[in-house]
């Protein structure tokens, strides 16, 4: 880690970070220089001053996303603040770019306040044709996302949220088919309860899982448990049927898949024996996954995925955003929802021909997955 | 200019825009996916999280200035509101990569109130090294600047007045030495009292000049005018030292030089004829100047420069604003002043090794310029 510690910061010292804007057109006449700018481009300014939707066809927003951070809950570091955000939406950016050629920038917000961040998302909007939201914490995240996804009319989409998501559901669709599991009956065991814990639980309730235990740092969430936010309530009536109580380590008895986004929960050898036998494992908490790969095999887990890019089974977001966002923008869709994080899904299952237990998801090197996922969209 | 205004279009609609963001660093690899985005990028975050003043050299800070316009003057279109003030603010930074290579990303706000317009800016401050205000309307553009140059600690510059003023004093400066004239005695007139008229006066006087007189849409501004708004008071209190009452065409009579940013000044011939002898007309309003050059001319003006490429000595902005960014970015300048724009203006002016009538200033498509104004700034 030390190495790639001083490398990275090494490769931004160098570079100045990770961006850079270019133009499309030529500037070396003065023709090109009339086209470009004044006097030709009044004649663009003057047509969408007549019909502002014009600027989705003539201008950048066609293809430009913007990635907005308050700084609030970077990577696993916590509240760093704004600054401390832009090398991760840079990176971010990088990735759009590279993965469904959609152009991305970093807004980087000095405000940590709902409120400003609505309202200031709302103000910079004319520019862009989606907005991806990042690294901001729960529940924070929850009403910001849903408030700017009803005042604006681009799609806007929490990445931790929506994009893990679909890369988890894709996952499971491919081990559900190995192992011969049926999601109307599978257990499922979901230890987290934060923007990623919320989001998976919704869209495989959505998918059709019927039987879901959500484990936050302190129980299992059930009906009438007194202590829950909101957020918790609302997902205590839709989840856990059999209304199980107690800890982690009493709720995975005899569960057949497990999924962990939240570093709290610790997952023993004993834990696996305890459930069902074969089970599907997601330990997904990063960098140090709830259990390492080869315990939970040895303990008799079937299918083991991470977060992480050194062992099989990668669990990564840039499986999905690139192609969500390359589809929102192609199909020109208005507001994202969970029926198309499904479909989303479904392809980027089916981009696996042949899935065994070391390969569940495609490689992310794969050029050709943002289109499947962006053509799975429109259903 | 009919075909002018369709070929712009179909490059506008042909390309969508004019700007895409891209990759500074390979993502070719596992490697380098480690190094640009997680986990390495997590180191980057984590010296900036400790000291949040990093992010002007490991990001894309270092190099990045946002064109901030809210659309109420664009062009000498008029108020046509955020999404018609993109494909200009998409030309501005085209220009700002073309001639300077800085990184310029547009923001177009969907708000005209001033406080609302500042308090924005200053949220989306962290990810850039500078911000270029354009086409905000007067007298709210001057709040606006003079607020967000207060409290923001990277340069602010509204380049309708200061960009536009820089190369006016530029080319005042080669054509008062093929004139002969000196500045602590020549008489200027200057038409136009709204952005630029304002902070031409003001570089003007700040160069050495010391009897301007300036004419709005009514008359001249003199000391005791009644219907002055506060900037045009500010400006009575300063100017006109010889208290020159009456219109245009009064004030100009034995004057030396005309300075026009204004629709409203028609200059005729006639008025010409009433200035001293060979005076030096910049005749700036566009697409149609105060008066034609060759009309201009033939009434015995000595020097005309107009802002338009098809006639000499063409004032535009891109000779100035490039090289002024390049060098508040790389001399690490915290707010821009009147000192450092007269810098400019003699850097600019002394890359035309013999400046003629015809030829006051440079081509706008010499790439060196903006390296010449950059340095010329350190003083």
């Amino acid at each position: 880690m030390d190495k790639v510690y001083e490398d990275s910061l090494e490769l931004h010292r160098k570079n100045h970070g990770k961006l850079e804007i270019k133009s499309k057109v030529p500037i070396e006449t003065k023709e090109d220089l009339s086209l470009a700018y004044t006097p030709g481009v009044g004649a663009v300014s003057t047509e969408i001053g007549k019909n502002p939707s014009l600027a989705a066809e003539y201008t950048l927003k066609k293809n430009t996303v913007a990635i907005v951070s308050d700084g609030s809950a970077i990577l696993g570091l916590g509240n760093l603040g704004p600054e401390a955000a832009i090398p991760v939406m840079e990176g971010k950016a990088v990735l759009f770019k590279r993965f469904a050629d959609v152009d991305a920038f970093p807004i980087c917000l000095a405000t940590q306040d709902v409120e400003e961040i609505i309202e200031t998302v709302k103000r910079i909007a004319p520019v862009f044709g989606g907005i991806n939201l990042e690294d901001i914490s729960a529940p924070r995240c929850f009403e910001i996302e849903r408030r700017l996804q009803a005042e604006l009319s681009i799609p806007v989409m929490h990445d931790d949220q929506h994009g893990t998501a679909v890369v988890v559901l894709a996952g499971l669709i491919n081990a559900l088919k190995l192992k011969g599991l049926d999601k109307n009956t599978a257990r499922v065991v979901m230890s987290g309860a934060g923007a990623a814990g919320m989001a998976v639980t919704k869209l495989l309730l959505k998918y059709g899982f019927k039987d879901i235990t959500v484990v936050d740092s302190k129980s299992a969430i059930y009906r009438g448990r007194t202590d829950l936010t909101d957020e918790k309530k609302e997902l205590s009536g839709i989840t856990n049927p059999r209304d199980i109580r107690g800890s982690l380590s009493e709720v995975i008895k005899g569960s057949d898949i497990f999924i962990g986004v939240s570093k709290a929960g610790i997952v023993s050898e004993e834990m696996i024996r305890s459930m069902n036998p074969k089970p599907i494992i997601f330990a997904l908490s990063n960098p140090v996954p709830e259990i390492m790969p080869d315990i939970a095999t040895k303990a008799g887990a079937f299918i083991v995925a991470t977060g992480r890019s050194d062992f099989p089974n990668q669990i990564n977001n840039v499986l999905a955003f690139p192609g969500i966002f390359r589809g929102a923008l192609d199909n020109n869709i208005k507001q994202l929802n969970d029926e198309m994080f499904v479909l989303a899904a479904e392809g980027l299952a089916a981009t696996v021909t042949e899935p065994n237990p070391q390969m569940i998801l495609p490689s992310v090197f794969d050029k050709t997955i943002s289109g499947t996922v962006a053509k799975a969209m429109r259903g």
